[in-house]
């Protein structure tokens, strides 16, 4: 079973191939995170809900991934430790949405009584 | 060190307590991970390549963190190996932009020659 | 009845009474443009198709003007002329989407037969 | 010199010669506008602040055109009036944004002391 890191390190190994470091400024990347999301959300767009998501797997697999990768890249670039930082945001989570106030519910926390 | 499922776990964990799945559409989980990328994008806003990220940094790792763990959630969702889509899709980006290519270029890989 | 102009020029007197020309660089308001949109989108996030838009009119009407304005400051910065770059965009679209092949089809043009 | 309304013509006219009005609920529309900003975006994708714009003009030209045309069938979508949904949202800036004590400042309001 591989760990964060082992991943990471595949990540981090094809950047530095191409020495492309040089061009990840931190602003940079956020708008490339933001890119790749849009380009997973297109998608679905027009879809409805009952997209037919077997049809789509392997451009979903695909957008997912670059999302995930570009992460992997900002994490580094900031040396920000991935198990680290969603570990402490599932903590504060669990203080901004309790289970007793939320169990089944999808109201944003802001609009919880 | 923790894997990548021991992660998936957590968030997963975090989800089924709160019996959220059921809200969870690939459509909307889409949308979420967008979302949570402008956040970490508007962090960036009006900053210039010279943000002081240490000022920022709790904020960055928070919507960092956010934009992955909908990504584990999507992940789940649809049924998708984390390590897998990533070093597939690291195959293809390999194909896409070859080292003697791009070497210390950011040229998008439509523009190459 | 309002041109085009007489709403921009409302736009531009409220960036210059604040002297925030300074700050729209093409690559920060584009920027801006993408997390206006993202907000808007907020509104629909977890809704269905069901969406009872009228309790979120005011929310929709307020984050659809901030994209409209980001998009008016967009194009004073760049010396873009809203009408023409509209009509001949929708010019381009006509050669793309012909009447005869996407009347009632939502297909997206790169999958027209 | 043209009005917003005759614009708005234009743009409609293109969606009903296509029997396009089906597909636009909001949530899809609202979908569309971000990832035409996200299109506009990426044209500024690891560029500097010294993107030499006119190399890109015409790319700009019609990713800005886009955004607007799916905002002006949002607005068309859910009936608003866009001269009074902007006039509206620059009146509550105003009194988010006074000039006294944003003059030359590009801090958010929520961080103005």
């Amino acid at each position: 079973m591989r760990t964060i890191e082992d991943l990471l390190q595949d990540i981090i190994a094809f950047r530095d191939e191409r020495n492309w470091k040089q061009f990840h400024t931190p602003k940079d990347l956020a708008i490339s995170i933001s890119l790749e999301a849009a380009e997973l959300l297109e998608v679905f767009q027009w879809s409805g809900k009952d997209l037919v998501v077997e049809k789509k797997r392997e451009k979903i697999e695909e957008e997912l991934a670059d999302v995930l990768i570009y992460c992997g890249l900002m994490a580094d670039a900031l040396d920000m430790d991935i198990d680290e930082i969603i570990t402490k945001k599932l903590q504060t989570n669990e203080k901004k949405y309790p289970v007793e106030k939320v169990y089944g519910k999808s109201d944003k926390y802001t609009e919880l009584k």
